[in-house]
């Protein structure tokens, strides 16, 4: 490393952010507070679990506050320093990276220990031990972290290149994708493993130890996916071998190659020669079927990865819970599989960003970015997990567009308001890289918190409001989000574009119900200042609950065991909304109309008048920024609430069911842009007995109504780059009579906490 | 319409922006300014031109501050007042569509004047010239605008669709995308301008009337490019015909069939037997230049549809200047044609949008906004026009994400800082739209200045403000910015990925030399607070000045004619920067090696190291985010000034020309991310001896210079959702030292103005 580069680099991160002065004198004065000093002796941590609520120490709500900390970048003389700014700043936990390429540089030469720090992962963990920081390490084999090779040593790929994941063309995906199941691969990595496991299990909670949790792999699939394709190495899958991983896939879920052919449209002789087919935009159901049928048993196949790599954890006693961290909002629902393998003693979360450079569309946390960590956030609740943002902006890999203390402060409050109940700053601090490891600069500094140089940026007094206050509300941590509507969908759509690219003759995609979700009802939903949760179809769990109406958000697929769920519910006298089309199909792409059925199978087509004028439920000119699906054929009893005016022909309808179901169908997918959206969402649920819980002056401040057992508190969002205004009255469930917060003055890309019971 | 869900849509606007307490202050205050009084009689309003410098009134310069205003859609009643409060706020202007589909609703069927308003153009006419208000007339035939066929009537589609512009495979490309010189299209576009024309004759300055300006259809182009298509309708373009079109343009560009099938790699036996292909990603050099060949006929198109326009308003003696609005920042360099053909009466402007909904990527104008505006306004004066954006943001066509006071403020000012002399808010006030003809509200509101209903919004005062300040500035008018490095490119590379989707077998294509220029060489320039303007490759007018160092983005291929004035400039001694390849072939993808031989014959190729480590003029750790280009052979003399740290091979080179002239090659294509970027700009535009007019501490706050004949004035922007300071000096041509401006707290979202010479 260049010494002056390094002195360099920090001079010029000097004027990267600047903060309002308000917020350095508060924070000046947080910096005092005098619970967070240093701990005497070697006292051991309490154990840390954690349930589909929130985190606990005991049966005490915890909520799990961590920051990225590399013992390989930091100074290992500044190790303790910064470990107690954090714990000043609220941290109680710091999460790792234990980065193979440096502990084995050459094959079958592992480094550990040394006293300039960079391999010294013991002496970490013991200072992190007398700070009284709990740990998360991270063994990989994947790290990133702007690692060369992602953190895989190099020798890896230049002596077995045969490793690489391919794609359906043979061709290796990048140069340092690998096939995770490919035996070489695992054999390697299992040789790591060997070496780190012993450590990490020397130091765990159990052992007195700070490691609290660990880490398999990094943002799993991400090395494929983000390259565009899934893994098709074909000896880690085992095309055309009789006990191939494939064809055994096949074998488990086909009777006999004979109802696969029939399913496919093929002639195979055998579950062995059976090969599978390039994802394209193909109308063919049998088509459809088997590239479905891959990505699956892709999906599959990282999760026997991941089960060695716990396996290989579990043999050397390592008893923390494992955890995994999603590689962003949209692919949290890809670790099904993994999770159902390692649960119960397995944790989720996901990736936050918002910013990294001038490539990502966004350099702000913006309502889009809300939207996305709303799904991810209630994703991860739904698959029970405590909520928990893995890698939360703790500044940025790129000095421009910058990271600002606002940005992020808002960004972080979003967060907490929309359900967060742990994170970890990506990262807290950093420090040179070791050389010849590093992708980007010498020094990796991220424009964090604490500098590379061990200054202190305005951002450590943001992320010090937030620690002090999550500290001073735990209650928060076993409340959730209070809600006066549901939006249910499969969660496996906003995966399905990694195989299903176009409609072909469906009326719509899994991948367009998804956006429909998030662009168009949950969008108009917020701006309606109604209160969403969403929950899953394939599940049991919203069926017995009529309190509240449901919105169904369906493409021309839904599993059968789905529409019946849908029927159960409307036969006990549940109310839904059901758009913007019904379910022809199963999830198998074969016909399946149930629902439609039940709900006297009106024929629905897409409207092809040019310009169609809308109107629904008495709310006129509805911007049909999308498309709208006209019912040609109404069923019996329906009554008519929406239609196209050019044609007349009707585009919702309101119905009863059997059982004294209420269902109203709207044929229209859109995303959000008029206020005749917000109107249309509220009008519609209002018939299906809406009853608002929150009630704001401006569609564009957004708010999120939290509820533990004997508190309420309202935050509120402003995520625009100017001031608003908004006039707010809320009806927490504690208390009968509705609470008017007054009239609020928000800066711009503020996000604000009101206490509503008891008041402050 | 319906007349209730007019007052609720008004309700509804009340709290869609809130505004700065102080600004509402501060535009009370100007609201009353006095000079902006009603004109008492029908005094005729002075003749208005422009030169290449800015607008006129006789000698003196003008700022034309125009503001859509549509007759069709703002109450009659209320035409006079609000082109009063247009006045009060500084507008010298209002432009109007006249909408084809209003005016001849069935074929034939003329209705001019009438008392409710909506056809009443000429009652229109008279109300503006007695307010004191010149027009800018757009008759279309396009008027776009939210109206149903982009304001072209229904009956034209219904009875004519053989108009329809057509894909290479014949299909229409739009159902309301007509085929510019289609004969049926013209005969009955023409029979429109026939009646249109009188009436716009009557009332031009030169008769005593307000319109100042007749803009000719309306951003052309649009309605097939957006489509991602050319129009390849066969009659309009002639295919197979000898006197047609298409063979006339081959016959005129090629010698004889021999020449055009050794160019095209074909084997025709005619002109007329030629067909154009499909832009494809393809590699092959004859059949690149077959399609652009073939898109720049199609340009030729256009600019013969822009002459019968233009001849028609002229057959009807209007003598006013032509104007005609490029339909985005992407898109000037496609009207060269047209202006070439109308000149020198003919003005091109701009339409410059940050936001119009949540498919956008940006919500407000942030410094990617700055970036595209700041290209497309030297665009514009390169072409040789005073920068007019006639399209800037008066709100929007949807209701969320809202355009805010704020934003809006800051939109205007940047344009203003970055050397636009004229606009058109589009749009200054709206009302409902006459029945059937909208496409989007009954109510077209726009979140303008001044609401459909007539009330005032906040925005207003912002555009009060510009407008008083214009008015105290006109010195403004005819200052330019102060540069002190210019960034020469072939302007044509801005539209080249029309026609040019792939490299093949070239290192660079334009459209990815046109990428590097806007977001690696201006977002480092801005970022190093450097102040760029950007010159034409294809004009003589930048080879004579030697006093900034000049850069030259070049792609694989440089027409032969640039190349020599690249090597005139620096034979004279000019200094430059070359990146990051040099040309190999000339703009017919034809060998040509000139400015390369020049050099002395480098041998350049891509860099295929995995993870190479980019040093620059001593500026280490240059984060390679795209790719570098190696010289494998460099020229005698050349001194490496950068290489790739991991295999040692040059990246960058200097070299003394013949003549003296200085050259510094950087085989690096970027986007800008880090403070390195900055850094390598400016260490090597030092080595050619830059002398840096702004030096501002933070590289998130960019300025722009401008001077006058006797004065100087810097914009400050912040165009950040975040608070920023930043220390700034500059030295202004006009003073001989360095002017400290002091420290400047920027809130979120400004742009501040500062008096530098003489200082306020």
């Amino acid at each position: 490393m260049d010494r002056r580069n390094f002195n360099r680099l920090i001079v010029s991160f000097g004027f990267s952010a600047s903060v309002a002065p308000g917020l350095i004198e508060e924070s000046a004065r947080l910096l005092a507070y005098p619970s967070a000093g240093p701990r005497t002796g070697r006292e051991s941590l309490p154990s840390v679990g954690f349930d589909k609520l929130c985190y606990r120490v005991g049966d005490r709500p915890f909520y799990l506050y961590s920051g990225e900390f590399h013992y390989f970048r930091v100074p290992k003389k500044d190790w303790r320093r910064r470990m107690e700014l954090f714990r000043a700043a609220g941290g109680n936990c710091i999460a790792t990276y234990i980065p193979w390429l440096i502990h084995e540089p050459e094959e079958g030469q592992f480094t550990f220990g040394g006293s300039d720090g960079v391999t010294d992962f013991e002496g970490f963990l013991d200072t992190a031990q007398e700070a009284g920081l709990y740990v998360i390490a991270r063994p990989g084999p994947y790290q990133y972290s702007e690692l060369k090779y992602g953190g895989l040593p190099a020798w890896l790929f230049e002596k077995y290149p045969q490793i690489l994941a391919r794609t359906i063309e043979d061709r290796p995906i990048h140069g340092d994708s690998v096939s995770y199941v490919y035996p070489v691969f695992l054999e390697k990595a299992g040789a790591w493993y060997e070496q780190v496991c012993p450590i990490i299990a020397r130091h765990t909670l159990s052992r007195r130890g700070p490691i609290a949790f660990v880490q398999i792999d990094n943002e799993m699939m991400g090395v494929h996916l983000w390259n565009g394709t899934a893994d098709y190495n074909r000896d880690s899958m085992g095309f055309g071998q009789i006990e191939g991983r494939y064809p055994r896939y096949l074998r488990r879920n086909y009777k006999d190659i004979q109802e696969l052919n029939a399913t496919y449209g093929t002639n195979y002789a055998s579950f062995e020669a059976v090969r599978p087919i390039a994802v394209s935009s193909t109308s063919n159901p049998n088509e459809l079927r088997r590239m479905k049928d891959y990505f699956e048993f892709y999906l599959e196949s990282t999760a026997e990865y991941a089960q060695i790599l716990a396996n290989w954890l579990h043999k050397h006693d390592i008893d923390v819970p494992l955890v995994h961290n999603s590689g962003g909002v949209d692919m949290d629902v890809l670790y099904e599989d993994i999770a159902r393998a390692l649960r119960p003693n397995f944790l989720l979360g996901s990736d936050h960003y918002y910013e990294l450079d001038q490539n990502w569309a966004q350099n702000n946390p913006t309502p889009q970015y809300a939207l996305k960590i709303f799904c991810s956030l209630e994703i991860l609740r739904l698959m029970g997990f405590p909520p928990t943002v893995m890698e939360l902006p703790g500044g940025s890999g790129s000095d421009w567009p910058p990271v600002t203390p606002q940005d992020a402060r808002a960004c972080y409050w979003a967060n907490l308001a929309l359900g967060m109940k742990g994170n970890n700053f990506y990262i807290f601090t950093g420090g040179p890289n070791p050389p010849g490891v590093g992708t980007t600069s010498d020094i990796y500094d991220y424009g964090a918190a604490v500098g590379a140089d061990g200054s202190i940026r305005p951002l450590y007094y943001v992320q010090k409001e937030l620690g002090e206050f999550l500290q001073q509300h735990l209650w928060l941590c076993a409340a959730e989000r209070e809600h006066d509507f549901r939006v249910a969908v499969d969660l496996h759509g906003s995966i399905a574009d990694n195989y299903w690219k176009s409609r072909g003759d469906f009326l719509l995609t899994d991948a367009e119900a998804w956006d429909l979700t998030r662009r168009g009802v949950l969008n108009s939903g917020f701006c309606a200042s109604l209160s969403p949760i969403l929950c899953d179809l394939r599940s049991d769990d919203w069926v017995g609950d009529k309190t509240t109406p449901v919105v169904i958000v369906s493409s021309s697929c839904m599993e059968a065991d789905q529409q019946k769920r849908v029927m159960q519910f409307l036969r006990a006298g549940g109310k839904a909304l059901i758009l913007p089309v019904l379910p022809s199909h199963d999830d198998n792409f074969k016909r399946c109309t149930l629902l439609s059925d039940f709900l006297g199978s009106p024929r629905i087509h897409a409207n092809d008048t040019s310009f169609p004028r809308i109107t629904i439920a008495g709310v006129v000119n509805i911007e049909n920024n999308m498309e709208n699906f006209v019912t040609a054929t109404l069923p019996a009893q329906a009554q008519v609430i929406g239609n196209d005016e050019t044609t007349g022909i009707p585009i919702a309808w309101q119905l009863k069911t059997e059982g004294n179901g209420e269902v109203i169908f709207l044929g229209f997918r859109w995303f959000h842009t008029m206020h005749e959206h917000e109107r249309m969402m509220k009008t519609l649920l209002e018939r299906l007995g809406l009853k608002q819980i929150v009630l704001c002056s401006n569609p564009n401040v957004w708010t999120s109504l939290r509820t533990g057992e004997n508190k309420s508190s309202l935050f509120i969002l402003n995520l625009s780059s100017s001031p608003m205004e908004a006039q707010i009255t809320c009806r927490p469930r504690l208390r009968p009579q509705a609470v008017d917060t007054g009239n609020h003055k928000l800066p711009a890309m503020t996000v604000k906490y009101v206490d509503v019971y008891p008041g402050s």
